[in-house]
């Protein structure tokens, strides 16, 4: 797809393209050429900080949408490309009658989906230093988890991740004790303690120059010791009480499945296929386990500047995979109430064939 | 104003009018009928959160347009108001052609203009527990503050207001020593430590049962000790070196400046006016004291589910101040690159004059 001139209040692609981005800006590109609209709060910044080797005009001005005509009109611009799921209502029709607008759907998300090599780089230690802060909060959890309430535990992955104010957060964590891991997007509880023989599910990420790291494990806390890594031992459960309303070899064979999907789906995914294709790899398996039901979200999802953005691996998406793309592989299986799994890594496509970052 | 039939996504006013919202949700009103549609993630938590006092249909969909229109279809909805600020492009071409859409701007805002004594008396206990963690983070620097950055400082301000997660931030909190102050929204630094003599200026604010808090002192660290209160003397500084561009009286003049424009402000405000006379009562006397070019911004806004919300109170605002608006009044002067002052408070208007919350 051929963008040329467009018109965007978009902050990830304000700096995938300007090196600065602030939330009260517009950027157009007419041409070859940047105009970068922005308040007086910002414009200092934006001097200091936007590319230097490209061409833009930084436009300080209070109201952004009069100044973006008058460039429009000066640079005597017929046409502009503009997001229809960004753009408001009152904004659209400010700027319709002096400009044709053009509707093109997640075009800036289409210009950031294939990373370069300094971006994936970087992604790739936001996603290391992410499983360095799972590991330090995975002892953590180990000396002093057993007791905390989940809203704790969820502080102090949060804590750990930023690791004092020096990274931000990619999104707020989930921390899922037990059944409430089977929520796919519910706040800490705190009236649910870590015990013994508890399953936790782990999603976090934390942001290394503004990139975006996403990890999830589900790991077994016994006896003091929790480890967030793949391999995954319920089966030692047969030993405690019958306190969870799955037995030890449920647990064990939901887990497995999951791990099964996850993993094979790493290994067989190829550039060429679609995002269907492969959010079908890891959903056959996991149907053909006789949990289908019970995987209720998408196989993965785009990552970079934004913590979700194409491709999306997901039963509708139609996004040919290319070398360069980096993405999250989560599989899960939720039985309400009672016990979710789900194992997630992001993955950068090279030479065909998916890499994890770790 | 009258606002019967609408279709919104804005959270703040499903929560308000329903008791729980979701980041994807679709809320109708028809009548004195509630449709609340949203996907599988939320639909049970919806269930159990949503009054129960109030006729609300909750609808699960996985896609929330299409129901959207069903519903509109179904119930025979000829017309429905809708924020053009706030709704896409995208949503608006889709539902046009089957109900005629009213622009009316900022209507979930105007509903939630006047307060609730409930309201007021949450909003009175958010403030409360701010005001105790910047309390106890004064201790802090007093202790240990001496020496560490700007970014540590941030870290450790929104660290004791979330109080171990428990409480969200409304923002962002702002810490600015010295000139750093003087840049209204700038990213603390990691390479401006806090050193005896030095001013800090301290935005910031916590959520409280979802509604915000929010305040701003400006004080000084001097001998180990600094207090977060209206009352402060720079004057103490004339027997240090003159690091600083700005003498000690200067900074004394500035400070009190600024203090006696929010006080008389608050004095004087009554319900009746406008919101750009109230910003003109603040404006005058800094403008009277010579510094008029360096108070950059409004003197103050509304707050409760959104920490920025009506009445503003700004040079443009026209809105009229009523009994039971809550809003800050936060004048500020900002020398760049030298020195910076913000005082702010929030009130709410009772029996037309401004009572501080605290």
């Amino acid at each position: 797809m051929e963008i040329k001139d467009f018109i965007t209040r978009d902050e990830s692609a304000m700096y995938y393209l300007c090196g600065y981005s602030a939330d009260n800006a517009i950027l157009m590109r007419f041409g070859s050429e940047f105009k970068f609209i922005t308040d007086a709060r910002y414009s200092t910044e934006a001097h200091e900080l936007c590319k230097k080797n490209i061409a833009l005009d930084i436009i300080e001005s209070n109201d952004l949408l009069v100044e973006a005509k008058k460039q429009i009109a000066q640079h005597n611009i017929k046409s502009l490309c503009f997001d229809p799921m960004c753009m408001c209502v009152e904004e659209y029709h400010i700027l319709k009658d002096i400009v044709s607008l053009i509707p093109t759907p997640n075009f800036t998300q289409i210009m950031r989906m294939q990373k370069t090599d300094d971006e994936i780089n970087i992604l790739q230690q936001a996603q290391l230093l992410n499983l360095q802060a799972i590991h330090t909060f995975g002892q953590y959890v180990s000396d002093q988890g057993k007791g905390k309430s989940e809203k704790y535990l969820w502080y102090k992955i949060a804590d750990t991740l930023s690791n004092c104010g020096q990274y931000p957060l990619s999104f707020d964590p989930i921390v899922g004790i037990e059944g409430n891991a089977a929520k796919p997007h519910a706040l800490p509880s705190d009236t649910t303690f870590l015990q013994n023989g508890d399953t936790l599910l782990l999603d976090c990420g934390l942001k290394y120059k503004r990139y975006c790291a996403d990890c999830t494990r589900t790991a077994l806390f016994f006896n003091n010791s929790i480890m967030f890594e793949k391999e995954q031992d319920f089966t030692i459960l047969d030993t405690t009480a019958n306190k969870h309303a799955l037995s030890a070899y449920e647990k064990q064979k939901i887990y497995d499945l999951v791990k099964k999907a996850q993993m094979t789906t790493i290994e067989n995914l190829r550039a060429g296929m679609s995002g269907k294709e492969i959010d079908s790899i890891a959903r056959n398996i996991i149907e053909a386990g006789g949990y289908g039901k019970y995987f209720t979200h998408s196989t993965g999802h785009g990552i970079g500047l934004d913590i979700h953005e194409m491709p999306f691996i997901s039963r509708r998406s139609e996004t040919i995979i290319e070398d360069g793309m980096v993405f999250s592989i989560e599989p899960g299986i939720y039985i309400p109430q009672t016990f979710g799994v789900r194992i997630e890594d992001l993955v950068v496509v090279k030479q065909g064939k998916a890499i994890v970052l770790n």
